[in-house]
């Protein structure tokens, strides 16, 4: 393993900490927790939004905490979610009166002490609903269906929804509605290596990928030979295309990079998605392209489709102000 | 090599149009060219800031086109200088009758053709300036220095100044000033792989790490052990701060990534980092930790100081709109 780290037990809060100097105008860490949090007092009551999990998806999810997005993320150690006495000091800090909503991937530590947090913070009398994102169509069954890069577009609806003043209600509404319109499938070419064991998550010869992957380097749906990249995308959109019953709304696409994978390689995909998309009928109004949800240094790529309309165009269209630069 | 590409000769094409078809909004490729473009005509009068050079090192440069940044970015061949007819094309585009300022990072190539395009610029009576940026302290003598991460720096501040009206013997004097004050030096703990040729472009031990490395693969000063991210930090900061004159300024730190480094390990670096100049009494008033100038999918990263007032601050906080998202 060849990692820039200091300490293995530290890597979660040696980050936070960068993080935070390094937006140490926006942002600041809560006393004895890994929670990362928008700067001082809400200027205004809103619901506060809130997100975490594991850590090693960078920027996912402190990178997105700021005007526009995320009140806090809650930072697990590596790919294991947080406690739920961090999650509820998350909460806590979240709160402005009108309640707190989170964002939750579908893992059952993380669904599991987000709920245990949610009982804590109601005995408190703080009003907490959340959603559970399940966008990966690598597992068939949707309730099992595991929340990867599409959790971004989640953030950043609904992050514009609670900025604009919306109730608790209304949020959630409009999150159960989404989540069922985004859909994300994920290939690797290299493996991830966790610092913890210092082993990578699955093997793969020389020439061959994992169709299907995980954000936790989970092996995938099979292995396969490495092909071109635009045969390689063809399989992934025909596969999402096949889960999308509405496809005459327009879109947003999502290429996301899972950690080593360059630019270069993002831009060179979406040059063959857009235009298969375009062939297929398909009507992309909103493109995002780049390293949003990582599992940490794996290299390949995930492909996101989610039907949108007018309103949540400019909800993505929005800007922000987060750590992320 | 492992690489999700289709054909070698291919990849800068389709990169671009990828990029472009991402940023429709925004951004154009002009006709037979590989120059990326802000879209359409300019909206006002001002001096036009271009900037290019081999690719390789997304998102530098297409990716800095945009309202605040460049007006046009040429991209070459893999760490090859784009040719002086392409650079001609966009000194062209770029042109509102206020001049166009040129962004060179200094290396032979792209020294010359960004001169001869100049040349046949101003046969057209088109007014031309340039700054050559030689950011890397690997290299001991000043004139022999190479741009590094720095440049992107230049491209922020002389972006805004363009922005604002200023004029080209404005932005000249500015670009003159600053270079002098921007210092990067960078570390590889793995090579990286052309495409062209699939070979590493130098040999590491499991173990070792390459101090002062260049952003096209060049060897650095010396191979070491890989040590803790702190301790190689703190080489790295040494070695700057024995470049800088004046420590009494304010000052801005890149922490840039090299290709395939986690944001994981570049916070944790910056955490390091930041508490290091604050005990050396280096005031730094704004950070940018993310992949900014890459080297392909090299691993490792770059630490950039900048000395900076507040109308340089100004400048560094003023926000963008360009295709990286």
């Amino acid at each position: 393993m060849k990692k820039i780290i200091n300490d293995v037990d530290k890597i979660i809060d040696e980050m936070i900490d960068g993080l935070v100097k390094a937006n140490d105008d926006i942002l600041e860490r809560l006393e004895d927790s890994t929670v990362v949090a928008r700067k001082g007092e809400a200027k205004k009551a809103k619901v506060g939004l809130i997100s975490g999990g594991g850590s090693g998806h960078e920027p996912a999810h402190a990178g997105y905490v700021g005007e526009g997005m995320l009140d806090c993320a809650i930072c697990g150690s590596i790919f294991t979610s947080p406690t739920p006495d961090q999650i509820l000091k998350a909460i806590e800090k979240a709160d402005s009166g009108k309640g707190v909503f989170m964002v939750i991937k579908n893992y059952q530590g993380d669904v599991m002490n987000f709920e245990i947090a949610q009982e804590m913070a109601e005995m408190q009398g703080i009003k907490v609903d959340s959603i559970i994102v399940r966008d990966d169509i690598a597992i068939e069954n949707y309730e099992d269906r595991r929340g990867v890069a599409g959790t971004i577009f989640v953030h950043k609806v609904l992050g514009a929804m609670a900025e604009d003043g919306k109730s608790l209600e209304e949020i959630k509404a409009k999150a159960e509605e989404i989540v069922k319109n985004i859909k994300t499938i994920g290939l690797a070419t290299k493996p991830c290596v966790n610092p913890n064991d210092g082993k990578e998550s699955f093997s793969l010869g020389e020439d061959e990928i994992e169709m299907g992957i995980g954000i936790h380097g989970e092996e995938g749906i099979k292995k396969e030979k490495l092909q071109s990249a635009n045969a390689m995308a063809k399989e992934m959109v025909d596969r999402l295309l096949a889960e999308i019953t509405d496809t005459s709304t327009d879109f947003a696409l999502m290429v996301n990079g899972m950690g080593q994978t360059t630019e270069m390689e993002l831009y060179l995909i979406n040059n063959f998605v857009s235009d298969y998309l375009k062939e297929k009928g398909i009507n992309v109004k909103k493109y995002f392209v780049g390293n949003y949800m990582t599992s940490m240094d794996m290299a390949g790529f995930s492909l996101t489709l989610f039907n949108i309309d007018d309103e949540i165009l400019s909800y993505l269209d929005r800007k922000v102000c987060v750590g992320r630069r």
